[in-house]
This record gives C-alpha cells, sequence and structure tokens, in this order.
C-alpha cells in the first residue's frame, strides 16, 4: 500500500517480477485484500494464460492500516500494527518471507526494519545503500539518507556495509571504498570525516582516502577506481536527490535544442533511476528493500531483483560475519 | 602568480576584461615582474594596436613569493609576506584598488583576506558564494566551501550574505532564501539545519523553508522560486564539485552516442563554469573575489568582471548595513 502509485505499480511490479524469476520464487502482496484483488483483476485482460500462471505464485496477506506520510515513523509502528508495513515486515522476521519491499515512506520502514528485523551485532544505526550510476560502472553511496548526524564510528560501519554490498550485489572483489570530502588531502573534512579518516585507514578494508564531489560520476580518483562512497546520511541524501534531478534538465535542454527525443531518451537509458529500483537498508537483520515512493512497476521490479539478489548471496550472513570479524579484530 | 595556469590565465584575463570595461578601469597585476612582463610581451603580438590601449591600463606590482598548494594557509600569510595574495590584498586593504582577484589556493585567500580586510561586525566566519547554473536563472549557493563544521547561527549569517549578493549582483529583489536539507518538512535536517531553520524563520529574510537537492536545479521547491540556497561548506562544496563534474560525463554520453558535438557544445554553453568565474568571499570588508584553480583567461575575465559589479553595486557596505540592522533587530 506504500509510495505514491500504489497499489498499481507495487501490484503490476510484482506481476513484472514473477514474470522474470524462476519458478521457485513466490511473492506475498500484503495490504487491503480487496483492493489489491480489484487491483490484480483489472491487471488481468492483456494475456489470460501468461496472468494466471503468474498469478498463482502470488498470494495475499491482508493488512488493513495505511502509514500515511504525515504519521510519525515511530507512532506510525506503534499505532498502525496492521500496516502493510509492519505485517509485511514480522513475516519476514517470522521466516515465512526471505525479503522485504516497499515503497512506502522510508521513515517508516526503517524505523520497523530496526524495531523488527533487529540490527546486526556492533553497529549503532542502518544505513541506506544508493546505486550511483556513473560513465563506467554504478557506485554504491552509502549513507544514502538514513541517519543525519553521523559519527566517526558510524561512518566507518558504513564504510563496512557498503564494502559487504559492492562485493556481494555489484560482485566487486575488494571494494575500493572512497570518504566524501572537500577535499583529497587527509585533513580535508568536517570533524566527523576526520576522525573517520583515522579510523578506516586501520580498518581492513580497501580505503583509498577521501575523494571528492567530482570523483563519484568518473567513478574513480587520482587513485584508481572507486566502488563505495561514504557519507552521512544528510549529505547523501542532498546529492542523491540533485543527482536525480540532473536527468530531467539535460533532457529539457536539449529538446529545447532541437534534438531527437528518441535518441536523447536511449542514451540515457541507464541513468534512468528505476534500473536501479531498490535501495537496501543494510545493518538490519534480514533485506530491506526501499523504493523509491514514486516508484513505477518497473522501478518495483528491478527492487525484486535486488531483494532476490540479495537473498542469494547470502549478503544478511556476510555482513554479519564481516561486523563479527571487525569486532575481533578491534578487541 | 595563483592557479593552474599561472601566470598566463591571469595576464590574459586581464587583458581580456580591460577590452570589456570602460576606460575608467585599470588592472594591477601582483606577481614577479619579469615573468608578468614576458608574459605581457609574449600576448603582444596579435593586434599591437589595441594591445598598446589595452596596456596602458595594466600595471604591475613586485610580489616576489610563491605560495604553493602544500602551503598551509595561515604559515603562507606569514611566511610568505611578499606574495601576490598578500600584497594585492594589501593594496586593497590600503585603498589603492577597489577589489581582489585570484585563482590562487582558495584556503590562503580565505585566510589572507580575513586577515587583511577583516570581517563584518557580526560575522564569525566568511562564505563563498558560488553561482548554479540551472534551467531558469542562477542560484547561489553558500557556502561553497569556506567553512566545514557549521553552527545554527553561522548558517543565519550565509543566509543574510547570499540574500544581499542575490539582490545586488544577479539584481533579484527580495530573493528567495531555502535552507538546503534532506526533506521539506522544518523537522527534517541535521541539528544545525534544524536549528537555523527556527532562527531563519525570525530573521526578517524571504526565507522559504527547507529545500531538497532536487530544487536547485528546477531554481524553485513547492514552495515559489528559489534564489539562494544556504548551506554549510562541507555539503555546499562536495555540490558544487559534483555539479561541475556533471557537463563533461553529458558530453561524453553524448558524443559516443554520435550527436553533433559543436550542436551539443552550443546547448550547454550558459552551464560552462567558466561564465561565472569567480565566487565572492563574502563577509570580509572588501571584496575578494575567489576564482577557480584550473580557470581559462576567460573565467578570470569573467571573475573581475563580478568584482567590478559587487564594486559598482557596493555590495560590501550593502552587506555591513545589512548586518547592522540584524544586530539591532536581534538586540
Amino acid at each position: 500500500m506504500g509510495g505514491d502509485f500504489a497499489p498499481r505499480s507495487p501490484v503490476a511490479g510484482a506481476l513484472l517480477a514473477i514474470g522474470e524469476l524462476d519458478s521457485a520464487h513466490t511473492i506475498v502482496l500484503v495490504g487491503r485484500t480487496s483492493v489489491i484483488q480489484s487491483e490484480l483483476d483489472r491487471l488481468d485482460t492483456a494475456d489470460p494464460a501468461g496472468f494466471a500462471a503468474r498469478r498463482d505464485r502470488i498470494s495475499i496477506v491482508e493488512a488493513p492500516d495505511v502509514i500515511e506520510m504525515s504519521d510519525r515513523p515511530t507512532a506510525a509502528i506503534r499505532g498502525k500494527p496492521h500496516s502493510s508495513m509492519v505485517v509485511g515486515l514480522k513475516l519476514h522476521a517470522a521466516d515465512q518471507a526471505d525479503a522485504f519491499v516497499s515503497a512506502g515512506t522510508t521513515g517508516a520502514q526503517m524505523a520497523s526494519s530496526v524495531f523488527l528485523l533487529k540490527l546486526h551485532h556492533g553497529l549503532t544505526r542502518p544505513a541506506i545503500a544508493a546505486m550511483i550510476p556513473t560513465l563506467k560502472s554504478p557506485v554504491v553511496l552509502v549513507d544514502a539518507g538514513a541517519n543525519v548526524d553521523c559519527s566517526a564510528e558510524e561512518l566507518v560501519q558504513f564504510a563496512r556495509l557498503g564494502s559487504v554490498y559492492a562485493e556481494d550485489i555489484l560482485m566487486r572483489p575488494d571494494p575500493a571504498v572512497g570518504l566524501l570530502s572537500n577535499g583529497e588531502e587527509s585533513e580535508k573534512g568536517n570533524s566527523a570525516v576526520k576522525e573517520a579518516h583515522k579510523l578506516l585507514s586501520a580498518a581492513g578494508l580497501n580505503f583509498i582516502g577521501n575523494v571528492e564531489g567530482r570523483d563519484i560520476l568518473s567513478a574513480g580518483s587520482a587513485r584508481g577506481s572507486l566502488d563505495v562512497v561514504v557519507c552521512d546520511g544528510f549529505v547523501g541524501n542532498v546529492l542523491l536527490k540533485f543527482y536525480e534531478s540532473v536527468p530531467s534538465l539535460i533532457f529539457s535542454m536539449l529538446a529545447a535544442a532541437g534534438f531527437e527525443q528518441d535518441k536523447i531518451a536511449r542514451t540515457f537509458q541507464g541513468f534512468d533511476y528505476s534500473d536501479y529500483g531498490g535501495a537496501p537498508l543494510l545493518g538490519v537483520k534480514g533485506v530491506s528493500i526501499i523504493s523509491h515512493g514514486s516508484s513505477s512497476p518497473r522501478a518495483i521490479k528491478n527492487a525484486i531483483q535486488v531483494a532476490v539478489r540479495a537473498v542469494e548471496s547470502r549478503m544478511n550472513d556476510h555482513i554479519g560475519r564481516r561486523l563479527g570479524h571487525a569486532a575481533v579484530a578491534s578487541a
């Protein structure tokens, strides 16, 4: 029931995903049964035969409450225990589902995920890992918005989480981790960043030092390639939203200049945010994928694919082991 | 002597500027006389008649020391009193020049400007105002990198400084000031931003509330147009450098897709950073324009134009009066 285009986008996205996933996978739609049912009925038109086969792998679990954008996250969890967010995460916590995907409010999903799935030992906060498309290959930005005031220790946690994510989801061995700062030199940065630089140098990661705003899109700095960009969630959120606004600016300018629109669209296809679909909330004991509120069915389908990949790569266990090793190493 | 292309860019830029400015304006080049002289001689070829007329309005003041990128800002001021930075700013402080422009190291220019020109009463820090080109008209980003850890009170100072800048340099009456945050709601933000939101609501400015990363390029939010974006210098620096890296990414993608390169260049002309050339260091009692280290002659010329506009609009007096009023209002 979450997101600007619910129930349409989640329901249509689930059908698209089922069409792509092998037959071992099933999807549980959580929300108001009657609304979901009529949405499914509405979509059952174009290809009745194909639809029936996909429909069989989708079940519905009733969740009558709906969390509104204006609800405060913690109040939403307590006041709306029968929301699709809480019911869905409880299914995951009880091992009745392997992952959870939502386009609902980020704050409520974070709070519910931490409350119901719990954090891995050694973490104080979860973090959102967002994919930034670049000319080469995408870069992981972490934290993309979960935490606004971060300590140096939390930045190090984000580096560990992002590193596992890059290994498991992007399949980058020994990912290069950069610390986002206002200069390459180690003495550049705000106080948390300067302290984090010291800690990261001894964290056992492939830490390449500070990177600047200009190093992200080139997916590399003077010191080599770049896979993971670490920053606090305030900076990450500002940067990500800024980035998301660039394509429409470029489109408008190119269209106004008379460039062929179809060709523009094809050129910038890889820069469509919906290609990545979902940003995992890293650090919780489970797979909780945060989708954009404005997600299209295609974005939801891709978010489900991210969830599948996280489950199949055992990313969650991997994070637990990595944090365990770090705790032993620093003890 | 400052910047990656000194002395060529500053000398050639000064000649370009003299060609555009009316005859009342003169330019003092500060640095190693022999180097500047031979650079001027080298440029005296294409148009000897026009050159002589421009050359007459350029003088040279000797400054033998050169500040290196590796010099620490305060050490540079003390250790290199005969650098072009210190000598040039002293000329301005002694009213022998109306403004100072440099493509040298930002840290040294900031420290020297504060030390030699002094801050306006009521300020604890200066701030860099950078112009962000948008689809509509440029937006002022302040602080673009002078201060990394900022208090709420400092963010309010940046808002006042940016507001005067938008009025005097961009000629926007009653400029709309937005506070950069990770959400539109007043309760969104890191601790300094949340506190600054409260202070700005009572600061007597045209404060439109929080703005997000996505509101910058559209030069507007759901609440109307946007002229000034306030943030700390860490976020501002990251965002500005990220933004500066976008055009080359777009160029590469469009060129690879076979779009006509000349037409691309024309389309994105207004997005060339060198159109804006210089970012004023606001808050000092004077006009100190910070140019990009990689400034072209055209960028230097435009930075000189920004300096002229700041002097002619009496921006500096205006800032002093505005801060004086704010002090009276809050007393």
